[in-house]
């Protein structure tokens, strides 16, 4: 099994999904030991520091694109992550005007004054797997869980399109689902040949939705497995876990990303259990969970998630692909 | 502790939050044993029965309403589900045309031929407390666990409005939220002298989202304790688990919902913990859990819920009338 | 032909669209002439007066409900408007904090702060037929033309409900539409037993999309023809002008509004000219004009207005109650 | 006065807006007379085409792009459009599955049957300045007004995007707004040097909203003027006729796509008429009109429009470049 490692240098950074060259090309099978930067280009450091003085609008860095031996438009790209693990002792998170989930927003103006700059520095404690949340106002701090995730994973556009690393859609990109984690099988439809794909955007951790905009933002150590089924495209992102099938959409408003998750999962149920799209449909409404991924991005997203336990024995999931790298991956920790 | 039994019979049905008068008056710290019809008034029980041939277009029948003995507008309603308890030995889910999430609506119109009307009956094991899916094409059957729960519970709305008991809103309703169960404590402003509470659409389970519209459907039996909370209103519905704060919005689109549901959680949390709004704000970001409750509605309902132990301790929910209630209710069972 | 005149008191006017006695009964056929307050019931006189401050929350008196004699649900209600005349020789608009069209609101919660609650008062000149805007900073003043018209026409929805008159939907209400004017002839599905129709909301003149939700709000002397068509009862309101075809739909968001409108003109299209359902949809992307009414109301309306010259000669419009309607209008003037 | 003439051959065709090389570069000042092939490549001919099978999926061929000297980023690009003028004596409309305002579509999907792919041919008569609208279904044949627009207009994006032609934005792209005719000038900010705009996607006539997706399309001989003025790009694209001043903003939903035109429009008036924000937003209250531009493509535009008339006198709207250019234009007719 090859082994590539990779940092990408501030000038190899990737800002958008498509219209990049290739950094590398990578065999399908092959390990990759990658380094990502945070959303911030590592350039927020103090609370008193401000995203509108330091950065440059350039924003959410990915470490790609690579370019995938033998991928071509029909092609499904697998990301196998076998390690997501916090490169710093410590993670950030802001209020950037006319940005996030309750405000007045660029797509969504009002003539309302804008919200406040600030930002929230948390320490992370790596041997107690937690990061602190301190407020700006008054005493409270809270220790949280660690929770490792990538905000985004995704490859070139359809269409000829570059898309900003800020926005996720079919091709993946900004999605900010926590199911992007270790142990997580990520399946992404492919548009160009050798497929270009990226990730980026490490969260410490992040609640639903990302209220703010902003998670625990913070560069990551992220092994991953890269592999390639011919053929079988999914219309969008798919995820497996080892207990749970996801699809996630993108789209404005929320409903309609929604939507699309649960086409998704139903299109996948019937051809992965030969369930027939109606029944899909009936079986979704007792069992989906719904958690939504975010409402901050310009094009927001929507998970629908099935627990395995809940689907029919067998399955022909990618070919069993999930399991095969799973294992994998665990000889690698 | 006063204890009231009720059982409507079908004139006593409540159609609507508003509107109708009282079937009864019960003073605060009431506990009430109620029977609730399921949402197509008990009259699809084979999977050939069709809700447009069978109904007259009346759907989810109300127990209730019920005035509260000193209620007034601005004061809280408190109700404390001890448990939720199906009735029967089945349930009953159902595509009806122009309803669901995953198709053409009266009010999101196309020119596309609706899909076709289906039934599907769930037989209910309530000793190993599970529900049966039978696929309606193919031989697939998966057992899924019961998780009762109360599609509608809600109060008389603001500014002399009576609305149907399919619609959720500010005043509670058809909300569908899986998290109104056994345990809960739903709390509700009044607008309204008496308050004028009712509670019914049973479903033995559900997914987040309610996809086609219905769940598996089904009569209860309802042990809930009444309780009075002078002033304090909240501005939508909110809901205590013991391990966690729930608050839920309602409206179109869903971002909206969750919008509301955010918002929402940021002022209770403000208020009950003293965190400042945008402190409050950023720490949703990492800590919101965001299930959908329903996208199938007239309106749509999206849910915030924090998890106690990713609060401050102490804090003032309420008075602490959750535990009270719950203490209460653990001897009743 | 009858002739009622009927200027209500305060302690008559109407609050919602369903859920109140009829004021008076009337037969089909009936002219009738009324007065309607202005949406601030006539308390706000001058720039330093307060919506806030001088109403108690009750805004937008309708002038009714009326009972017509016949009317039984699934019949039409036909009403004609033969005068909207100023019954003042000044309106006023108002910025009112969380509601309008560019900012946070009640059901589009942010953080932001609210914007200031601000005054406007316009002075007619009822002989000039022109209103005047004055800038509240500056010295800009504008002189713009009267251009009368109801922001609300309705009757009682169905399903029981009782809605604000606030709020527009199936049942018409507060749909802001400048085509509810003089000359028009708006045609209302009946759902309970005497229709209940009611009218309001004067506006002097109005944008489309009444940005700041509020127009030149003025008291306005109406005359208008009752009539009753038996059965072929729309599904949403529907408007026709001497030169024009309208349907206007209500939702969120707004172009689920817009959907409904066109779906409702294709069904016209269809019924009256025979028109088949997908050429209708062709010949309406060529033919649409799609004047925006409002997006500030708790539901937003979009019109979709059809020039009858772009018609097939003949088509039979409510069996050309329109032009008979016109015709016995222009008697009156 | 500089002039230049170009017709692209199919190889030259631009797909995107951004990440295509210029295909000539002009000069501030100078006349262009182009040719635009239509939205399906010129392949379909008659109503049994489909373009499903004449197409590779290639749609909304652009003429461009072009690089104008001296643009840079921050500077406002004028294209005043001289003469607009069918290039053919026919046209072409197709109703496309999953694609249109009253259907499901890639991004909002459903489970229902896609609608049936259809095509019309419209006949155009040029002197009498009409197109034939035949029915597909009986014999219904409607005449109607030539009136010839451009559907697409736009420059490279921001972010160092390329986005289909198929989509609107800031960037301008595929607005499908009728606004966009003879005698109009459009204003867009600068992106990157040279601007790098193009043309296309003409339309003999077109309904206001586009409904089904597809107006009456067919190839344009366009006769343009390009200037620069440096700096003042404003945020999304503004239209200036002789009588009307117009802004169009694009997003999902709609009602975000109309904020975005009235916030544009609204600094509009503050810097070019002193006209306080607030101020501005009552006034729009009662000026704007809001034709809807699209509500089919992956982004729906609507727009603002205000009538000069309504404005206070003087008001500097980019130094009277309008003006200027309209006097050029007449010359050259």
């Amino acid at each position: 099994m090859d082994m590539v490692e990779f940092t990408p240098t501030p000038e190899q950074y990737g800002w958008t999904f498509g219209g990049a060259s290739p950094l590398l090309e990578v065999s399908p099978g092959t390990t990759m030991r990658l380094w990502t930067e945070d959303a911030y280009c590592g350039l927020l450091t103090r609370s008193t520091d401000k995203a509108s003085e330091l950065l440059r609008g350039d924003l959410n860095p990915q470490t790609g694109p690579f370019f995938v031996t033998g991928a071509e438009p029909g092609d499904t790209l697998a990301l196998h992550f076998v390690e997501v693990q916090p490169a710093r002792d410590w993670g950030v998170s802001t209020l950037i005007p006319l940005f996030g989930g309750l405000t007045n927003t660029v797509l969504a103006p009002t003539l309302n004054e804008p919200l406040p700059e600030l930002t929230w520095i948390y320490q992370a404690d790596l041997s107690k797997r937690t990061v602190l949340f301190e407020a700006l106002s008054g005493e409270i701090a809270i220790e949280l869980p660690l929770e490792p995730m990538l905000g985004t994973v995704g490859l070139a556009p359809s269409m000829r399109e570059a898309r900003t690393s800020l926005v996720p859609g079919a091709f993946g990109g900004n999605m900010d689902s926590p199911d992007v984690k270790a142990g997580a099988t990520v399946y992404l439809g492919v548009n160009v040949p050798g497929a270009l794909f990226s990730v980026g955007d490490g969260h410490y951790r992040q609640g639903e939705g990302e209220s703010c905009g902003c998670a625990v933002e913070g560069a990551m150590n992220v092994t991953l497995i890269v592999d390639l089924i011919k053929g079988g495209a999914p219309a969008w992102p798919r995820i497996e876990h080892d207990d749970a099938l996801m699809t996630v959409g993108s789209g404005r408003p929320l409903d309609d990303a929604w939507r699309i998750s649960q086409v998704e999962m139903i299109a996948w149920l019937n051809s992965a259990y030969g369930l027939d799209r109606l029944d899909a449909y009936q079986l979704l409404s007792q069992i989906s969970e719904c958690p939504i991924a975010n409402v901050v991005d310009t094009s927001f997203s929507a998970t629908t998630k099935v627990r395995k336990r809940f689907l029919p024995a067998g399955g022909d999931r990618f070919g069993g692909i999930h399991e095969r790298l799973r294992s994998q991956g665990r000889q690698l920790l």
